[in-house]
């Protein structure tokens, strides 16, 4: 397999976050070819648009970097009031402002986690129809959405239930394999 | 360009539909190469679980092989309280309970008609996540949503108005550079 | 208590449905003065616009009638697709064209019932958006969306969760005061 | 009629914002009675539970005192990436981990401008279901969703467009009259 390069967003910035702990299993568990990294979104500011026109501040230019740079996207996202975190949306909405837009033809994949019994799923569909414009094409199958996820990982932060570890790692092969469906045949130009 | 065969199923079934008419009108606007099929789905009955065990209708059976042989799919949905009709999502609900599930991994692509302001605009997200389960690539833009749609048909039903007739040109063109990239490089197995 | 009539409409047809046998459930476990009719929609054909214009079918003019007379709504709705059924959204599709329209202003509560892990969510919040313009009021809480329907009831479809025989209890006295609340205090005309 | 106080918050932070504008608007067209105070959002961070467990920041205590203290809320959010702002859904997170949380039971309404045709739509539908868990009670009618919104107000934000105006009059005594409906007859216990 050609190596492939993938950049992951958290949409949690607390330290214990199930959702970055996840991001961090799944460095564990990519399939051989596949590097992922973590992007770091603590330091973006909430998006003012005159903050905007004054010069798109370091954070952000970074993280355009990185997701132009990537094949492939890599989101996990907690469900906070039933849609993406308000970080993750904040995340989002300053990409899409910046030029390149880097999100344009990314094959991408959502993990979640959550203390709920849902594990994020309300999140997800929210984040797929969020990302139809931007021109983001998900993997359709498996969902991983971690439900009551404080059961799911020791006290350090590793993703040790056996079932999730199996679940994520089919979501990274998937991912894999949809990204290099989608490279082998490039369009000539950006639909 | 090789030859695609697509299936287009309406989601409203009254003869002066526009949402039909708009299929008609893609006939006659596709690339070439592509061949646009309308589905007949005005007998196919109220879904109930105890009849689809006493055997699949003919009519449905008669979808099933359509949707199986085609490279592509087009909906067309007109939008009725805030959503797909229930015609349409009656008639996935069927397709999904059949073995062979035909829609898994096509491609597709969405138009709506309808005489309010957003021209069918809350059905489509509806029915992109109605078919993530049943693993359906759908092409992100153009997005086609004919709002005032009394106003860009003539009396005979042909869309005579012209900035639609090339959004929806447009996204024939679209549906069919989608299909050829995902048949370049079709998974061994289906996902 | 003032006595308060509550119509349901199970979007499952089927005999055995898990969905039928909440509303069941929920006829015996209503507070005192709350009684729950079960409408009957199997007869109502799938919605054609040259059919209404026609004549509105005998079967959506009873539901009509019984929507009407009632205070309030209870809606089970399985989910199939990851939205509420063909079944239950065609019937709706049909009373939102009648005159008088009969769920204007009326106080709604939802449950759902399936076999799978999430019980029926992305149904629930696809019916509220729904019912927007339709201008019904939902109940917010609690949401009973029974996951794992299988076990929950015996062989005969009696609900037999101790838990989800509470939490539809609970749901079902949320109904009741929001009805009352909602009837204190009445428009002088429909908003 | 009773005085009615109504907490405003716009989830977009520009100077030029079409939606702030609209509050601004709203603040002269309001009923009788009704007194409109815009929320001052600006200084919420990005939402960290790491940075909440440490203290509430006073802006967020700030905003959490005015909630309370309103009779009603009125929203108004643009529509970014078919959503609503990360602005606003960060504020809601917020909100939602305060103790009390202020939004409990509070009737509230939604406007929305882009410059887009749909005026922010998809953003209301998702503020709609973002709120169920935290219990507010959303008018239904009339949806005030400014489209084109660049040619609605003048070059110093008034918003001259007079149909628009109209609609948001209507929407504004739609939200007095269905406060007026919810208080008149308060539960004993919040639900």
């Amino acid at each position: 397999m050609a190596e492939l390069n993938v950049i992951a967003i958290s949409g949690s910035l607390r330290q214990g976050s199930y959702n970055s702990a996840t991001l961090r299993a799944a460095q564990t568990l990519a399939p051989a070819g596949m590097k992922i990294e973590i992007a770091d979104i603590s330091d973006i500011p909430i998006y003012n648009q005159d903050i905007k026109d004054k010069g798109i501040p370091k954070s952000v230019e970074t993280l355009v970097a990185q997701v132009l740079a990537a094949d492939a996207i890599l989101f996990a996202t907690p469900e906070y009031n039933y849609s993406v975190s308000g970080v993750l949306k904040n995340c989002i909405d300053w990409l899409s402002r910046c030029n390149p837009m880097p999100l344009a033809d990314k094959p991408a994949a959502i993990v979640s986690a959550s203390i709920g019994r849902f594990g994020g799923a309300r999140a997800q569909y929210d984040l797929r129809r969020i990302l139809i414009y931007l021109d983001v094409h998900f993997v359709n199958k498996p969902e991983v959405m971690i439900a009551s996820a404080g059961t799911h990982f020791d006290a350090d932060g590793h993703l040790i239930d056996v079932d999730t570890r199996e679940h994520l790692t089919r979501l990274l092969q998937s991912l894999a394999t949809w990204t290099e469906r989608l490279q082998a045949a490039k369009p000539a130009t950006k639909p």
